[in-house]
């Protein structure tokens, strides 16, 4: 009882009793002098002690509970509640793990590769040398030292960018709103890869856009089909991933880079390319953003960190073409006047000293086994049922089962035996069955990859043996 | 010409053999064996260290200088760019001083009352406690520890507000972005308070919405204009500043906050209420906000850290009645996913440990301290062609001058004498002149915010004069 003998109510207060014991007992809660789990007291003590009526302290734990700073045990009390419960439960791998031993639907790295001590390191070294000027105001398009250095380092093969062509953003996601705010109007046409990533299409939807599906094939979009769509509806907007294409983890080809350079053109289309996972090329052959095929200016490139460090940092970039910059810095301004100062100054001194570098080097070594492990048993386990294409890079596969087969079933049936997959229909607008569906490998390691396949294979041949009523082995054409 | 010696080329990499060179320099660069203001080699010297064509080596330093990693000396040479000028040149605020020394137009605290230390403190605890899961996914609604306690902290007269009432955002203009997003359409009315703070209205014309301003007086808006316009063009939105308005300082009275909930009841329009300052109040009524007469859940009310702590933390919250609470999450997805989970456990933990309580207390000692010399001097410098408001907190005070003289000459006046002010023109929609300009404390010590004063009511005697071509001393109705 000690801790509450400290609490003074001040009766002439114009606060009412309630409020006042409720915030003495909060302090109390925020200060640990009451422990995560200890009982309060009853309230007829509690009443007692302060000298108040029990109402008072009925109505003070009434508060605490709304706060989630309490819990109740029926007929046994109030205590106090473990504020730290979340924080325990999300470090606790290893219950998501018993649940779900073989996941392959999670697409950014896991917590224990994110280079902590580097980041403290160039966190306090930020604190040190800028001190509150870290949290002042920074310009919208992003602070200028920050700036100079991803012009630097992520030139790729448009080396030659400039740090007045780079727009900072908070996360790729925020580009791509960036994009459909400064860009798109009302009812605009906005044409998109099918599957594709389904968070630009919130984007372009809240906007009131009009979203066309365009195919994608294991060389790029489709051309034809682009080109016909365009004529007929002139699409304000093309967004596309050419490298490491998500879900499918396709690559364009050089031909089809130009070729959709080219009918963006023809038609006055921007195109907004998504670049989420070109650092992570474990392949021989290069990966150059389209802008590096662009003579026009018309492309919008945005970069995420995410998939490489986490995505949790929030931080990203885009090059904006010349007619577009001021738009774009208005729109971040309206959206979020700009993005952290410390974080920017912190990823800043991470790429000089860098760091930056160093982690990619590891991260790719660390896909590298994986992608060796996956393409081994893919290659070893060839059905005529089963359909893959080997990517490159990046961490996605696009495994289509015969087209009798639903991957929404497979999902759920894998699901049970403790497999996680995301089923094609995830990566659509319109289609709402798929027979394909992704593995990610960004968050499962070698020896339960391989594992995993195997529980997924096998169902996969259960749910054919059961449609076909006949024996695996057989030829997809003789089914259906 | 040591670090030079060092560089090797691969005349048979695929690399262009000047992007190999520009590399290499700006890897010297950067790991400061090359010192910015150090003179990079001679074209010719270069060449010969490396065994390449004068030309290759033009490229590269062509290269660094779009990079802004060198600059040029017309008949000297090529020299490093400091890159740490822009750290330098902010923090050098000796630069600013001595060009405006009387800035009264900064409307946040100034770096060095940041606490660096607490945060760094609080940084360092979360990096060690949380490691990689700092950086994770966050919920978009906000890390909920950090909900629980802004809910047990913020509640102010509404004490009881649920933590899943609370959507964390990247800064008060990201959650009225988040609600021009959510609630409005192409061709939706807003009403706002006239004048206003013009970063919300950028928000409003993005989403295509009809801005109506409807005049502040001393005690809130004007209810008979909002009536009258309520009923004839059925607002979506209102958006006002209920406690020491921006540009004001005005507050709204009891009734008036009533009365104006009940207009927006009557007309179906839902009330954005931008708390940016209520924190900051040195008088002795209490400001609550408007949410604690709202008997309809009909407010979303948001919340800026901002002016008590610095500018670019980038972090607020706001709390979104029931029937917004998907919407608004959404809209935030799409947005940029989530607010940085870095920032939310270190604010989280500033919280919880009391800090914030401390910051606000120091904030309010140093603004009491202004707030008395600005008083000070109005009171004893009455004029009749200068009309002014005392706001009880917060840090704007609104000054209005005889109708016949127009702000934004005074402001280009004061310009030339080391004065900031704002001219009321800033803060409306519509109105291209006014005869109004706002005084912020936020960002001047005392003794500066005396002698400024003394330069500005100087200006304005002499503007007076100029204009009725009289003697100071007259009363405005003799001149008009």
């Amino acid at each position: 009882m000690q801790p509450y003998y400290g609490i003074t109510i001040d009766k002439q207060d114009q606060e009412h009793l309630y409020i006042q014991v409720y915030k003495h007992l909060r302090t109390l809660i925020f200060n640990n002098s009451i422990k995560p789990h200890e009982k309060l007291p009853p309230i007829r003590k509690l009443s007692a002690i302060l000298g108040v009526n029990n109402v008072t302290v009925v109505n003070a734990y009434k508060l605490l509970e709304e706060d989630a700073l309490v819990y109740k045990k029926i007929g046994s009390g109030t205590y106090v509640a473990p504020v730290e419960d979340e924080l325990e439960n999300e470090r606790d791998m290893e219950e998501r793990h018993r649940i779900v031993p073989y996941d392959f639907s999670v697409s950014s790295p896991t917590a224990d590769l994110f280079p902590v001590k580097d980041f403290k390191i160039v966190i306090d070294e930020v604190l040190e040398r800028d001190k509150g000027y870290a949290f002042g105001y920074h310009e919208s398009q992003g602070f200028f030292p920050f700036r100079q250095s991803l012009s630097a380092m992520f030139g790729g093969s448009k080396v030659a960018l400039d740090p007045d062509q780079i727009q900072i953003i908070s996360g790729a996601q925020q580009g791509i709103d960036l994009v459909a705010k400064s860009v798109l109007d009302y009812g605009d046409y906005v044409f998109v890869e099918a599957p594709t990533y389904t968070g630009a299409l919130a984007s372009f939807k809240l906007k009131g856009a009009l979203i066309v599906e365009i195919p994608i094939l294991e060389d790029g979009i489709d051309l034809e089909a682009l080109s016909q769509q365009a004529k007929k509806l002139k699409p304000k907007l093309i967004y596309v991933m050419p490298n490491f294409q998500n879900p499918t983890g396709y690559c364009y080809s050089v031909e089809k880079k130009r070729g959709l350079i080219e009918i963006a053109k023809s038609c006055g289309a921007w195109i907004l390319e998504d670049d989420y996972a070109a650092d992570l090329n474990t392949g021989d052959a290069l990966v150059s953003p389209l802008s590096a095929y662009d003579p026009y200016d018309r492309i919008i490139y945005v970069k995420s960190f995410s998939k490489v460090l986490m995505p949790g940092l929030r931080l990203g970039y885009m090059v904006v073409p010349e007619a577009l910059q001021d738009e774009i810095a208005l729109a971040k301004h309206a959206t979020d006047i700009s993005t952290s100062g410390l974080l920017q100054r912190a990823f800043d001194l991470y790429i000089r000293k860098g760091l930056w570098d160093r982690q990619i080097v590891l991260m790719k070594r660390i896909y590298d086994k994986r992608h060796a492990v996956i393409s081994r048993y893919l290659k070893s386990h060839e059905v005529p049922w089963v359909h893959y294409h080997l990517p490159q890079g990046g961490y996605n596969y696009w495994i289509t089962m015969d087209a009798a087969l639903n991957a929404d079933e497979l999902m759920w049936r894998l699901n049970k035996k403790g497999v996680a997959v995301l089923s094609g229909s995830t990566f659509y607008h319109l289609q709402l069955k798929s027979s394909s569906f992704r593995l990610s490998i960004a968050a499962i390691d070698e020896k339960e990859i391989e594992a995993g396949l195997g529980i997924i294979f096998n169902e996969i041949e259960a749910m054919y043996h059961e449609m076909s009523g006949s024996k695996p082995g057989l030829m997809k054409s003789q089914v259906l």
